[in-house]
């Protein structure tokens, strides 16, 4: 022990019920702050003793968690006074940018060191994000079949099944009985770390069945494996799309799935933990997208975080030059009646919320696979109808406002009908435009809200001051 | 076989494939539209040898796919048609609308027999839609003990775990052996129909550990099962929210959890499949929520969605109508210079594309609770940092561009000052309005959005024409 202060003494009985784990958390689900003050205490301290009892043995993810509350510096002093006791596989629980800044600062030996106690997916999701030569030079420290199944998983593309996958799996002979499995299990050391079901292969190492844990322990010591496999188990290719393999584990409800490459053989396997982590990230990737921010993280600095939003910006900004040149061409009849200028932006924004939530459950629905050709037809026609039945009532609405507002009963009327225009073109244009970029292989969360809004401004725009123009005579 | 033609002869061909249940699907995920064909024809022809091979025989994902494909009048038939052979499984897989359309079509005879084979959180799925008085007839219909476990899975709020569990598990004293555990599973037929992992309690039932079946198998026969079990095991409380359980596995990266009641004793268990649904839907409804539009479903009506759609339209008219009365303050300057209402909706429009960006980012952090008291002052200032770069770039630019228009360099330096003003306070409410409304307890997907447009509608437009105003010094 480094000191025996009074400070030191509360830290640690704090700690101790800290270290439970579940309790490092407040209420709202934050890293409590004063467990967070004592780790910084102890950090400053080097407090060895205190960081190796409460802080080395919280479980992966709640080691994420603190390593995303506290700074940078801390940050690295902490990984680099617990030394080996630092358990890599948190690295895997936070943003890529503080990984990448951790790694960066660990000496290669120690990560060759850390990845040969992990499992292969864990190993895969640390090496990805290094460049070349410290990938290499890190796999090249490794055991050879260690090595070899790493950079199997790597020449796999990203997002793929193959990237994802554990290559550590236990597979039996379709001839081995029950009781064979269980002592094989048994006895073997080289078992993965957990697993819920084994594959059955024939000596090629091609995939013939699967068997679930739970299944194994009913049946009794001679029955065979293969009367009691499973034949139909879902084998994802590797090559596949970690997106499209999720949605298999859903529809099937899969705990985990064998990977095959493309002679069927076995290579690795599919978790749902990895899996729900993909939903989630698909999931957040839709309203991201939908929302025009791309793949950004917490953790990126103001010039990153600025530059990858310029993007959707500037088209935006294209977007909005186009409606202001609509409006452009009736500056004389916006000149005689003001009162136009001044309602405008109600028609277009109105038709941009309504645009957008029907282009909102269209994304969804595509992304879910709810909506397809089966019943796509039904849903336009659906959306057209609330477009008219919105457009009815807030085209009523609007114009009795407006019409009080400016004591002109001519502009309630021409705003009533501009906004019931603008309604229904906000609804077709809501669903039909996700619908068509999807048909033409482009990601609808992506483009689709562009669109949408530049229909309904420049619909907005021009039924409401086309109307004006034509009913007022302006010339 | 009812009639035996070349198009049934064809029907069968195809279902021959079909039946294999992965090539039901075409390539783009939808149900094939020849198998869809032939089903539709084969309740045409009340064709029961065609549906019991190729249809009752699906998943009950891909039935519920299917059910989901075909007409309302064609889902009723095939439902009377199939009879006992219609697994009632199937409708936890579709909209709720058409899950209550066949189940009101059911007898409850037929339900309550369903019911009594199913897993009990199937059971309660499918129970909890039904009004009191059928509910009661069907539970009624039950043996004891399954009534009274689903009586008490209905008992606790909906969306909380208690709800959600399944009540089946398997249970051990710790003092047994690996030996005895594994002849139980061997013996007892009331098992569940699938686990991945034992619970261990005493003998009020209160828990004590838990166990992965790998570990069962891996160890010796005679090995006591408290030596082995794990005594941190997460319980999760029946009435803790089903999203907050959610984030427990995800953590924890859990297969299956207990559900305890208030004294800690053992009620049922959660598995990974339901939380993966939990998590599919809380993404939803985050996506559903930014857009403005509620929990509908695909399947619900016009007059039903354009209902659940009026309210938000109606919060943004009120907004719309404020940003109104923002320009009608400065109905002179724009009667003088019409040029300004041509170009104030960029003005406004970028600010508000500018702000739902933060926003998003904000809304998706706090949910992954991401965003916490730790780190949420250093995003404020990076979001300010942003909306002042972007606001620069986007000011020059436009100041460059509308200046170049109008021949008038006084309103593109105007439009470039209301710009950069703008885009900071975008990024000033984008972060600060989901924040606030968090802290508050509100959600801040549901209402970030209107108040964020509110404040960049408000600000593009009085800080752009103000501006003007005073320059030019219109009175």
């Amino acid at each position: 022990m480094s000191s025996t202060g009074d400070q030191e003494n509360e830290r640690n009985a704090v700690g101790e019920d800290a270290y439970d784990g579940s309790d490092i958390y407040a209420e709202d689900g934050s890293v409590r702050s004063d467990y967070l003050m004592h780790v910084g205490a102890a950090i400053a301290d080097r407090d060895l003793l205190y960081l190796r009892q409460h802080v080395a043995r919280l479980h992966a993810s709640e080691m994420g968690d603190v390593l995303e509350a506290i700074q940078p510096e801390q940050r690295r002093a902490l990984v680099s006074l617990l030394g080996e006791d630092f358990d890599l596989s948190a690295l895997t629980e936070v943003d890529e940018a503080i990984r990448l800044d951790i790694v960066e600062h660990l000496p290669n030996e120690q990560i060759a060191a850390a990845i040969g106690e992990m499992d292969s997916d864990d190993a895969v999701y640390i090496l990805e994000d290094l460049d070349q030569e410290d990938q290499e030079e890190i796999l090249s420290k490794l055991p050879f079949t260690e090595r070899v199944r790493l950079r199997r998983s790597l020449d796999y593309p990203e997002s793929t099944a193959g990237r994802r996958m554990q290559t550590e799996f236990v597979a039996v002979p379709p001839f081995w009985t029950v009781g064979q499995t269980i002592d094989y299990m048994r006895e073997d050391d080289d078992l993965p770390e957990s697993f819920t079901q084994i594959f059955v292969i024939d000596p090629t190492f091609k995939l013939v069945g699967a068997l679930d844990l739970d299944r194994i322990l009913r049946t009794k010591r001679s029955v065979k494996i293969e009367t009691i496999m499973r034949e139909t188990v879902h084998p994802i290719p590797a090559e596949m799309d970690q997106e499209e393999a999720a949605q298999l584990f859903e529809q099937y409800d899969l705990l985990s799935a064998a990977v095959v490459d493309e002679n069927n053989r076995l290579v690795g396997v599919l978790t749902i933990d990895d899996v729900v982590d993909v939903i989630q990230e698909e999931a957040e990737e839709d309203l991201m997208r939908l929302g025009g921010v791309g793949d950004e993280e917490l953790s990126d600095s103001i010039i990153s975080t600025s530059r990858s939003r310029v993007v959707w910006l500037l088209v935006n900004l294209g977007t909005a030059f186009l409606a202001a040149s609509v409006i452009g061409l009736f500056e004389a009849t916006i000149q005689q009646i003001v009162a136009l200028a001044i309602l405008m932006p109600i028609v277009a924004g109105m038709g941009g919320n309504a645009g957008s939530q029907t282009m909102t459950v269209t994304v969804r629905a595509l992304a879910t696979r709810d909506l397809d050709i089966h019943n796509a037809w039904r849903i336009v026609r659906r959306e057209a109808g609330v477009g008219l039945l919105n457009g009815l009532l807030f085209g009523v609405l609007i114009g009795i406002v407006a019409g009080a507002w400016f004591q002109d009963y001519n502009i309630g009327g021409i705003i009533a009908a501009a906004m019931l225009i603008n309604m229904i073109a906000a609804a077709l244009a809501g669903i039909t435009i996700p619908l068509l970029l999807d048909r033409f292989g482009a990601d609808p969360a992506v483009s689709s809200a562009v669109f949408v809004t530049t229909v309904t401004d420049v619909t907005g725009f021009f039924a409401f001051l086309g109307l004006a123009t034509w009913w007022f005579h302006v010339s």
